[in-house]
């Protein structure tokens, strides 16, 4: 995603301490306090400007739905949506997923979704793709034993990595797809990303793995 | 492939002992026997007409290879084309996959090859394809410890199931492509089939995996 820094995000943000968290250490072990039921929590690691995690907590709530992003300037679209139409279900927050472990104990979440990723073609920076071991070492840390993982991206070097990657962690698949939206009757639930509805208008394929740890 | 019956094929097969074995179980735990030089042996089942083994053998004469096919009338083309050009480290075989552990002893065989194999898409022949866990089994039976299976095929299904299962049989996996001709320069060693070239042509994606035991 191109990013253009906006100067008022961080404020922003700072004004919403009850939808959006910065940083997070200080609610490690207590993250239902942040919503109104308890509930599992999914988390979407590099959720943009928020659509796909703003949908699937309309969708289902059941579950509680935390949005992580890197980047204020992109987190600020998701969080402005958000406080347009405030959902019990659903929180934002402000953190980099290498920090996650000081973010979260062991067995807080349930699942993880990584959505178009970015796929840091150059093997300089191979362990900078959150599907990189030194990642799904952090995610098996936080989530509950068996706990899923979901990876959807148009990239298919990223997606050939990860599938290797994720095999050999040793973790044990529960479904593929290499052309996510050839059957539609076989995705009936699958949620777009703002991305995903780009690049599939192009004719790309799009690539699903889920597994477990 | 669609089948056309040679009623000559078996009679054409038996009279070519010297290049094609017919059930092979006689054999098991002597395969070294029916080639020139003592060598790793690797497999191919289900050659069809035997382009494929027939280019590899040709490439690696530091490998014997062994092409298996169950159709006699099948069998018939890639035995004529060897009758006409002999190997010293290819030899065919006319048998069944599932029968392949009264065929080969454990560790006789190092590699095996799986071509553009028969989908089997309907729910109730899932036991057919020669990724289901049934012949994973047979394979690993009949490999060295850690021996490789590699798989190629045109058909998305086939190749998302097949992920699926050697994942769940705890296979570690070394490669993966799922657009096989995009990179031409990452596969320089790849040999097309004769159903690969076709396929190819038609601007239709080929997948690859490849995996350990």
């Amino acid at each position: 995603m191109r990013l253009r820094k906006i100067p008022r995000a961080g404020e922003y943000i700072a004004a919403h301490p009850e939808l959006a968290v910065v940083g997070g250490e200080n609610l490690s072990g207590n993250w239902q306090s942040i919503f109104e039921e308890p509930q599992p929590i999914h988390i979407e690691i590099g959720m943009g400007k928020g659509g796909f995690i703003n949908a699937l907590a309309r969708r289902n709530p059941e579950i509680n739905f935390i949005g992580i992003e890197l980047y204020d300037s992109v987190l600020l679209r998701a969080l402005e949506k958000l406080v347009e139409n405030p959902l019990p279900n659903l929180r934002l927050m402000h953190a980099d997923a290498a920090n996650l472990t000081e973010v979260f104990e062991k067995g807080e979440v349930s699942k993880i979704y990584l959505n178009f990723s970015d796929p840091w073609p150059k093997n300089r920076h191979t362990k900078r793709r959150l599907t990189h071991e030194g990642f799904l070492k952090v995610y098996q840390e936080i989530l509950v034993d068996n706990g899923k993982l979901q990876l959807k991206t148009d990239n298919r070097s990223l997606f050939e990595y990860s599938v290797l990657s994720f095999n050999q962690y040793g973790m044990k698949f529960s479904d593929i797809s290499v052309d996510l939206h050839a059957d539609p009757e076989t995705y009936p639930d699958n949620v777009m990303t703002e991305y995903e509805m780009k690049f599939c208008g192009l004719g790309h394929p799009i690539y699903l793995l889920e597994a477990n740890f």
